[in-house]
């Protein structure tokens, strides 16, 4: 059998870019770029990467020689090429936020959006391979899961499938982002000049990533603390997980309850007592580290989690859930 | 009147070359270099800065023509020499730690420390301005706070003292602190290339500022969760802190409990609705900023405190605290 | 005599934030903001800094009751701002490049800009005070010095007034500055994810500054290789200038030439052998420093030069300006 | 035929750090760890990476199941090392600067050190692969390039084997590092608080590469003006080099000259007109980017070129003089 063609829309951005280079050396996958007549001029490189560009044209779809199409674009653009590229037999991985939330009052509500397309919210598979993986397999449209989300959700499952949380307490989730999280477009936000030697929260919360933490984990919204904040760096999330267990447990525990979930797991890591990750553990690849700290006399627990935002938060979950989707092993390309 | 004679012991480190700077232009102060047998040689300054040089000898300190001594230097030296320049009639702010705590029993137990003068402990005023100034005018000895706990507390305290507070969710205090805050000695720790690009935790639950936040916050261990964490930037401190009030409050009812305790400081600066401080506002000043997101439904509250970690959790606050000890305006050389 | 009063232009600029933060702790200047019918809101500030505003309508300048006026803004607003200011009595500073260069050819080349105003070419001062203190004290418009001539003139000039140079060598200058110099507009250019962590070439040969150093330094076009250059952070600018003396001379005799130069200048610290400064020397202060190494074998001389962008190479600069222009200490407001 | 065992004596610093991730992902060879009796613990890596740990013993070398030999070490260790390793028939890759220079001459004017196998000088190859390939496939000792003459020679020996400098004004190479190229050991030069936010020229002149430098790029000492300066980031050199042609030539004669030389080179691109390489361009590759300005009226060329000092300025480079030295393919493993 031949090699997979993947388009990628929009392959300029920062996930666009890590698409491009995780692709040109996967070896199942051949890259084909997809111009979005929105396309900005692609700045840096200067050297040809060798690979077709083709134009992106949602009338034409059925002619564009792809199997898969991977969009790293705004909502806006992913919403109305998922269905186009649905409708003629590809199968599509949304890097957006356009379809992982599963009403269109979610969306009224936190993109001030209107849904054009309800019908497909339902069919979208959420793609956190770690727990729903078998739907993955089968699923057509994958809605890549956003970076805050997904830090924050592998850490927490556990203890919220297992309902070793207290309740009472809830969750806070202190997260930290490196600009890049805020996409290539120029702003005062992310001007060296405001951002570097700086460190300011954007979203206390409310911020967007919240129904989306809500949905995978079961919280409810009383319980949830969520802060988004700036680091004067690149690439890396880091949240700092504060909750209380309903009894008294150990960080052994803990650490068994977090392997029985994650032993197998092919990009997760559970850090030993006595260590927590630090973004350098995980910039530049597609694991997310865990690592937590306990105090069973005061039954509090403080989690850290981190990962690189542009690939298990982006470009690397979405190559793991398309190798999911064709059937290729699910680590090619990302390990 | 003459000027004030302050003497500066620990010059060459980030607190003591804030201490240079700031009472090289103080109008009522005088600085002298105070050369501690350990003193390493200072390293940067080029140009001669102009200021004396006497050397510390504990011995002759009565002949070592000072009014006061400021200690930025490590608690085991400031311990000592604290009582040999009190003995002979001079005042005393100790930046380090040395008398910050008030028993013998907390020495040992977070820093593995045994005080050599337990009946200090008592005397030793603690030297934050805006809940003890009246203790501050009259002391001779005063602990200046650290770095951490003058951020969290200046952002609790109000809310501690009104009672407002659901002690059954406690605090969580997440704090983020440039690498300065870790001292001028070179390490693994603050190597460039580990620290920069990066964001790391350090202190988990048993950070050695715990007991003195709790201290002067009134509250107890186990209602407490603190995290000290690194930023990749020189200076600054950013503390998030996630609280429960009792009863739903709004932005305003909390603004107004603030403005009663701030509104005539010079030094606080309390937001007002939809703004948060970040690093860069305070960066360079004495001033610890604070906002605040609400939320009554829930009744969660997201603070937000920052301060220059090398100015009002250090150098800043201890001119301040010399000021208020010697009579001159509070605000001298500082604002 | 009363304060004079100084209304600033572009005040939320990063010069104009400098210029505000100078004047407003300046003894004797009142600073009045002066608001461009183009100027964008001031996002930063939360606090009122207590400054009176006022619009800047060029048809009522008369009315505009301040003594001078501070253009913080591009040249294409300051050309036209300076002289509505001028006919109605008010000295000027100009920060941009409008006034710097002397022919209406050169704007034409360098900047492909027709010149409104070639008369006043000729009557504005070139407000280098190290060299021109005599024409900016009589000066009713000071072209203040772009930050890349202020550094090179001020490193070469003493070697050039006193022909010590090997002309046949020429000049090779290898500027380095931090992004600040780019402007608070956001550009991809400035973006943290692209300019962080990364060095880069931006002008080559042909930078819009080698005019201006030529003009000042009386080199010849050919003599010049000029580099411009972006560092990772926020603000400074150091050169690396290479020449070669006509004859052999030693680090002795260069610093001799320089001294005479510079012995009794506030803002230019010259470095004894074996020391050159760093960026952090200089940042936050309008210093420029200058030290030098030099192989009277090979009659090579590497001289490094550093300022604060911001500060000589702009904002505090013109505060220099306008305190010679109104007969104050030159140093007030600025040491 | 089975995998080259290689094994890594140095591994824990940031040039071993990379050889043991090439390595570990190299098709052909298989890495073993081996222990110096000095080597300090290794203390980031949380998770056990799987490589076989051996002590290295120079008494018993030849027991060390290994091929080949990579030393990242000091250049202390290595020149004792390399023999050892060579007795018994194993090949040495030395990234330590004990091997590259000629004579012990050199070795004590530059390093004072006294070489003690002064026989090994005229044996050990010089691995600049692009010069000296031949004689790096045949070699059982190579001394791999510093990180600062990689990109000197490579940008520099078109011109001066094809003798189109103009040698009366020789080079002016001013060169910019991260602060990885200091080493891993801690110390204040590369605290971040020092070297973060800054930039410094440490070596003017009479930095130890110099000797390499004119080594192979067969410049006389009084031709060339190098200096080393500091970058506030971890990865990358980045050097602008000054020359002047002969006679006047364009960017076209130019850019033919570099293509003779580089068009089959895996790792050299060759920027066309308009564009020069940021440091971003090769970051984390083992690239050697090369872009120039050329004005043919003043025969002045800037010459900007940009490597990984930790790949192609040490282990990529060491890579790929292992392939050659084993007959693997040049590319393996590195591209």
């Amino acid at each position: 059998m031949g090699k997979i063609r993947a388009g990628i829309v929009g392959f300029s951005g920062y996930s666009g870019q890590e698409l491009v280079r995780l692709l040109s050396r996967h070896p199942e996958v051949d890259p084909v770029l997809l111009e979005h007549r929105e396309q900005r001029a692609e700045e840096r490189p200067t050297f040809d990467d060798g690979l077709a560009r083709l134009p992106l044209d949602a009338d034409k779809m059925a002619e564009t020689e792809v199997d898969a199409v991977l969009l790293a674009t705004h909502h806006d653009v992913s919403v109305e090429v998922a269905p186009a590229a649905l409708a003629v037999g590809k199968k599509v991985v949304d890097l957006s936020a356009g379809y992982r939330l599963r009403t269109v009052a979610n969306y009224q509500r936190w993109y001030k959006f209107d849904h054009p397309h309800p019908q497909l919210l339902t069919e979208a598979a959420y793609g956190l391979p770690e727990f729903f993986r078998n739907v993955a397999k089968g699923a057509k449209l994958i809605a890549n899961p956003g970076c805050y989300p997904t830090a924050c959700n592998l850490a927490l499952r556990p203890l919220i499938v297992d309902a070793v949380l207290d309740r009472s307490f809830g969750v806070v989730c202190d997260a930290k982002s490196g600009v890049s999280g805020a996409g290539r477009a120029a702003s005062l936000k992310t001007h060296l000049s405001e951002a570097g030697d700086n460190f300011s929260a954007y979203g206390i919360l409310f911020h967007r990533h919240t129904p989306e933490i809500l949905l995978t984990s079961d919280l409810q919204e009383h319980e949830l603390s969520f802060t988004a904040q700036l680091l004067p760096l690149h690439r890396g999330i880091l949240e700092t997980i504060y909750v209380r267990t309903a009894d008294a447990l150990t960080h052994a525990d803990l650490y068994d309850l977090y392997q029985r979930r994650y032993a197998d797991e092919p990009f997760v890591r559970v850090y030993p007592e006595g260590r927590v990750p630090s973004l350098r553990d995980v910039q530049n690849t597609n694991f997310c580290d865990i690592g937590f700290h306990v105090d069973p006399s005061t039954r509090r627990v403080t989690i850290v989690a981190a990962i690189d935002n542009l690939l298990k938060g982006a470009a690397g979950q979405a190559v793991q859930n398309l190798n999911l989707m064709f059937g290729i092993e699910e680590t090619a390309g990302i390990l």
